[in-house]
């Protein structure tokens, strides 16, 4: 039923729809799960997928704003919450959920069980709000499954492996939960719902003759999803390609096939002629308006000081983004560092340079919220020269004028004025020949 | 800190507030913690508690409306909901209520942990809906109490052993919880938290002059518990009159002495004068309505059909209060057999026994849900002859005719029409000189 290799699984996906039985993990968010209509379209859809003779895994965000219901009830109560109790409070919202969905699907007819992620055995660490999963014990699945059942699981909790506390995954949590049980499970395909109808060559908000990538590499993915792509979480892709999963991001509202998101399928262009051919050069153009671009000014230019700023901001929990340090030409053995983080981190990380400024030395911090990144992604630029070229021609053509640069081999990436990025992002678009004919759904919110 | 004999805790209890340290179970219900602020409010008793020196503990309903909610989405979804995933789904209420409560409480300046029913060891059978506690094992709490946390922990809830599923307590739940764990943790009083001052003298919005008790035996509150008194459920008391755990029944509203129900209180009549000269004959006067009578008539007078009826209604899971068999004087060699049972088991029983009507060979059945039940309870009436006198005298004044009587050696209960119940119930509390000078205040809803 599972796939033994992964040759066979990269040969089978080539043609996705080819199996009879597949055993299928699939996640619903929050919103296609906002309310009982809700809640009964997905009953109907997974009972589909299992009368067509799978195997099915559920895994579910908690109903619409419960979340948000949650953290209002708290911030009512405390403005100081622990993470410990705000972890037990929010992991009772997929509770919710989830039961009604198992009640759901078996008013639909079929058997379904819902399972906490303890009882799931999502085993994490101890780090409440954020917790990592370290490993996954599905036998109490495994047996629903082997008994008929439809095996519903708690999206975004654990249970921590030493001091058996209930945990929450954070931001992207749920889409992990998914990709973890799918690969504990050697499940077939772990299908990613959502409300469009799946990964697009832009922000079809942005560009609005975005297309729909049929497939991509979870290695372009992984640039996507890490330079501003919200549809899948970086983190979820990076489990689904370490252990080989792959995912089907699609709609919940309608049956269309969705993106294809395949390991190790950029491999294949230099094995197999007939992808090669469908393979694009360029998979499509993210952005993010999310990061702050912070300067610091008059560094010394002595080994270890720019070790020293970033360890500073690492102990301030700061995820440090593109880093540029410019040539040190002042003549006065200065040079500038400018590095890009989340703006949500700002405040902590300047406070902490602040505090380390007597150590290192630097002479000012400069901090700009007003930027936006904009990165081109494709594997097939690594082997076709001119992509660098066309990409800076069209942003200068565009007038754009660009901050920071940072590349890697199959990404290019820069930093922009906020206000100029939606175009930025269209004359890259175009200048790449992505443009479809017709215009594409609008994106709508995610989940956790 | 707690006390090793019954011995011992007997006299103390004769003084209730006379330790200075002591393990306290405190228990609120969804009425107590019903929004935010109700939820503070419970946070500074609890607070207070321990600042006084004590060790506490405390079980927590679901908020308010919580359950009611819960049950209108499962409706939504569902007529036919399956019982285990309902217990999922309830259980997710107390998680919440839990959550706020510890946040609420480290936010005054303690430090509270929240545990569910299976982290607070609460070990039960399967069925779900109405479990029954099999074992409890509280480690992590008594863990938590010597790091000098507060534990919250969810009522109405517990993990069964077999299958490690959750599972709920049914009707009483909380109380039975908060109970459970005050004999595991050997506490020194199980405090319920309601709102109203305690258990009084007969339900105060039948006789507004109903007195609130100060000290009842468990035995007594058995009596009147399983009588219809709402206050306290038949099945916390009995775990607590079998472990020996003191309740003390007050009001979350004010500061004043509730109800000290005690283990033994009966005993001490005999043994302690000064107890013996407070101690009332006649504890209260207890009614309900939610019973009907049923009469199995014409039934064959022959060993063995009274055993085959109640082995039907027992396999419909019905439970039998009172029974009355007439003397068989028709002459026909029948007689007939009334009990009473649930209103809500009604139809089911019936049911049943239509089916086994051609098999035990009886005429008919006479079914009556317009009837209720008075009961007076006193542990002082087995030593004291007369009771029953002005009993049936006080009755019979007041006009009220009775379907059915039943006794134990501490209680009396009559069935009449349940029009005249309330007339009953006063005639009765004035026959036992049972009013107070002033009015009680009036009884509200009660929780899990």
């Amino acid at each position: 039923m599972s796939l033994p290799t992964t040759d066979v699984k990269t040969e089978d996906l080539t043609a996705p729809a080819a199996k009879t039985t597949q055993l299928i993990v699939q996640k619903f968010g929050g919103s296609s799960v906002s309310d009982a209509e809700g809640i009964k379209r997905v009953a109907r859809r997974v009972v589909d997928a299992q009368k067509a003779g799978n195997e099915v895994v559920v895994v579910v965000s908690a109903m619409g704003d419960t979340t948000d219901e949650l953290l209002d009830l708290a911030a009512q109560v405390t403005d100081s919450a622990p993470a410990r109790e705000m972890d037990m409070l929010l992991s009772a919202g997929e509770r919710i959920s989830m039961a009604l969905l198992a009640m759901a699907i078996n008013k639909f007819g079929a058997s379904a069980q819902s399972f906490t992620g303890s009882q799931a055995g999502m085993i994490t660490d101890g780090i409440h709000g954020k917790a990592r999963i370290i490993d996954v014990d599905p036998h109490r699945i495994r047996t629903a499954l082997d008994k008929g059942h439809i095996a519903i699981v708690a999206g975004f909790q654990g249970m921590s492996h030493a001091t058996k506390e209930i945990t929450t995954l954070g931001r992207g949590g749920s889409d992990t939960t998914a990709v973890a049980l799918a690969a504990a499970l050697d499940a077939d395909v772990c299908e990613i719902y959502t409300d469009v109808d799946g990964i697009f060559t832009a922000d079809p908000r942005v560009v609005p003759t975005a297309q729909k990538i049929d497939r991509i590499s979870s290695e372009e993915m992984l640039e996507l999803a890490a330079s501003g792509a919200k549809i899948l979480h970086l983190r979820c892709v990076e489990y689904a390609r370490r252990f080989g999963v792959p995912l089907h991001v699609r709609s919940s509202f309608s049956q269309h096939e969705g993106t294809w998101v395949l390991p190790g399928a950029d491999d294949k262009i230099t094995i197999q002629e007939g992808v090669a051919l469908e393979q694009p050069i360029i998979s499509g153009v993210a952005h993010d308006r999310s990061e702050a671009k912070v300067t610091v000014v008059g560094v010394p230019d002595i080994p270890g000081k720019a070790a020293a700023i970033f360890q500073v901001i690492a102990k301030a929990h700061s995820n440090i983004d593109m880093i540029v340090q410019n040539v040190s030409t002042h003549g006065t053995g200065r040079t500038d560092i400018s590095f890009t983080l989340p703006i949500v981190e700002g405040a902590d990380a300047l406070a902490a340079l602040r505090d380390a400024q007597p150590e290192i030395g630097f002479e000012s911090i400069e901090y700009n919220e007003n930027v936006g990144k904009l990165s081109l992604i494709g594997a097939g630029m690594r082997s076709h020269p001119g992509v660098s070229a066309t990409f800076f021609k069209a942003l200068s053509d565009a007038g754009i004028n660009i901050n920071m640069i940072s590349t890697s081999e199959i990404r290019i990436s820069v930093v922009t004025h906020a206000d100029l990025l939606d175009d930025a992002v269209r004359a890259i678009h175009k200048a790449f020949e992505l443009d479809g004919d017709a215009e594409a759904t609008v994106y709508g919110g995610t989940g956790r």
